[in-house]
């Protein structure tokens, strides 16, 4: 018998350019024990990055303009999306599903409107959300000072992705240290002794969906704790979630 | 704040064609509480369902043939997964993507070759497993009895699914009864007025992702328990994980 358990933190503030959100998270809640993972929406880390566009700055160009026009979309917001995108997949429905600069497939380049704290501002990915999760954990582990035995915390940062065949979003681990991405049972044996056919578990991911389940949508909850997931954090910061990029020459839905 | 915890259970036998699922569970373990999210890999229910292919009694056509030759694999698998499929979606790298009867689109029709408790046979998903879902919900609620207020406990079944373009697999829900499967934001507004981007979350994809969480892949145990989403669960059965299919008419992916 396993057991999980998902806390959200209430009490993290409106995070702005420059804050040292390892801090914020001290401050709104326990410290979290070692082996436990850290579930960051990415919004708060961009936004501490300074990873936000002002739209009044922006000059869309003339494929914006027209995608713009055909979509039904701000065309200053869909430069935006361009310019974090390396290549566009598919355009309808008002989204424009593309690859971005971190080989991420998704709507809008993962390109935010939304919990911007202002409507005339749109929030970016981080530039290198694994890096960003090395960091936090760094810096997490610092202000705790030595703790218990164990590793340190990992950090997770998450963003709410679309799918391509089912309705509706969850989230997915954009940035992630110390913490085994995939659980790697290709080549194991089930109980019966039959090779595993589900063989390469996506846990950061299934991690991000849990701590979304922990938090609502309209709340300032950007961060939850989970415990149960020992057995996948390690003492290294490891690969993060680049390990959970499917390569282009794999893809066969381009 | 909010909580989540997920506990599997131990102590499931292997299933056989008319078990009582439903019995097995509260027998393995404390009846689930009202409001309460069971948990189940489909595997099980397939079993108790009889969904059991002996790959003896299966003779491949032309295409089968042909298909498995190409891609490395036994030509009566092959056949299943041809009968359970209603469109072959793509074929690669010894995988068979296609849209099952269902409306699934997922790998090998989500025909497993593991954890079947025999290797000559295959197991196919259930017939309807929303209908599966119902049944067992109704089931569970008549053997736990008149309990304390609240909806009965909801029932939800998982498969582990692959993605387009990220590495790895998490669980999905296929079927689902007494919980609603998607979360819908559509209109509302963040903390700071501004619509909400990420507004259609699917909450029953992400209960089945966290509930794998808490299981061990070689182990029997394919049930586990997921308290906090009291939220989510309702009286009435609803409907189910069809909720979460794409329209064939939406998808920019086949």
């Amino acid at each position: 018998v396993a057991a999980l358990t998902v806390r959200s933190l209430s009490g993290i503030p409106e995070v702005r350019p420059g804050d040292d959100l390892a801090r914020l998270i001290l401050e709104a809640g326990p410290a979290p024990p070692p082996g436990a993972v850290v579930a960051i929406a990415h919004t708060v880390v961009s936004k501490a990055e300074g990873a936000v566009v002002a739209l009044a700055q922006v000059s869309p160009g003339e494929r914006a303009l027209a995608l713009a026009a055909e979509q039904g979309k701000d065309p200053r917001a869909v430069q935006v999306v361009l310019d974090e995108s390396a290549e566009i997949v598919r355009v309808a429905h008002g989204v424009i599903i593309s690859r971005t600069r971190h080989g991420f497939v998704c709507a809008n380049a993962g390109v935010d409107a939304s919990n911007t704290g202002d409507p005339d501002t749109v929030v970016l990915l981080p530039r290198d959300p694994d890096a960003s999760a090395r960091a936090i954990r760094a810096r997490l582990a610092a202000l705790a000072g030595a703790g218990a035995a164990g590793p340190p915390p990992a950090v997770l940062i998450s963003d709410t992705f679309g799918r391509a065949w089912r309705h509706g979003q969850t989230d997915v681990a954009i940035g992630l240290a110390g913490m085994r991405a995939l659980e790697d049972w290709r080549g194991r044996r089930d109980a019966s002794g039959a090779p595993l056919h589900a063989t390469w578990i996506a846990i950061a991911d299934a991690a991000a969906a849990a701590a979304d389940l922990a938090r609502a949508k309209d709340s300032r909850e950007p961060v939850a704790v989970i415990e149960g997931l020992e057995r996948f954090v390690v003492e290294d910061d490891g690969p993060g979630a680049a390990a959970l990029l499917r390569p282009l020459a794999e893809d066969l839905f381009r």
